[in-house]
């Protein structure tokens, strides 16, 4: 984005997730991006609940935001599937949803032919909150299997 | 899906794309389903217009039903980019849209966690309908570029 503050579509996507006041619940099967890390950084500093669902393969790969934001006091989650945990969506106060195609990597961000939907469309938000809070509870730490 | 009829997922995908009466538009990162294959085949067969946009990389992977579908007479064009044509989605008598994680592959389908939003509001289809548009047209082969 050559302007600060473009109207690229990754400036739009932060505008929209920095308006979370009170919940920001992310499932996404990657997420790299340095700018979006920093935005949901941000966003539980200034006491927004933050909950990532994420994939497992995925998640300690280098560049990955996960292991950051774990430090900084984020509660992740992930699956314990061998199929991918492939969801690339986000929740802003239990009533905007972000959906699309898009993976929160600067490749995906900078280089792929993208598409980013998003509603507050209850007809279609009700439905990704359900699937949310089905997984959370599924990838919950106590119903770890161990080998 | 253990019955021949249910309500799986794929099931519902396959009966929302064969309503198709004039076109399908298909704009998908990865298609390797011999069952969507076989269902974008019969409705070319029956004389709806499908066209078909693809990533450049992933369409000649082995199991990649693109070339089949090629062989077929369908109308295929695909990026030219080093970045990915990442999108998912597909639209109906250019009326319903399909869109979401999905890719069009067995693995996704029966290993991943995903979601697929189907929509007939025209606030959603139509912007996808512009992308496939503008697409259709960048990737037209009388723009290659041969190196």
């Amino acid at each position: 984005c050559p302007l600060p503050h473009g109207d690229c579509p990754l400036s739009r996507l932060l505008r929209h997730l920095l308006t979370a006041r009170r919940s920001l619940d992310i499932c996404l099967f990657a997420f790299s991006s340095p700018q979006l890390g920093r935005a949901v950084w941000l966003l539980h500093r200034r006491g927004v609940r933050v909950r990532i669902v994420t994939d497992a393969q995925y998640m300690g790969l280098q560049g990955s935001q996960i292991g950051l934001l774990r430090q900084a006091g984020i509660q992740v989650r992930h699956d314990q599937e061998s199929g991918y945990m492939h969801h690339k969506f986000a929740i802003v106060d239990r009533r905007m949803l972000i959906t699309g195609s898009l993976n929160w990597t600067t490749q995906a961000i900078q280089n792929n032919r993208e598409n980013v939907l998003v509603t507050e469309d209850v007809e279609y938000v009700k439905p990704f909150l359900d699937e949310f809070e089905r997984i959370w509870e599924k990838y919950n730490p106590i119903n770890y299997k161990f080998f």
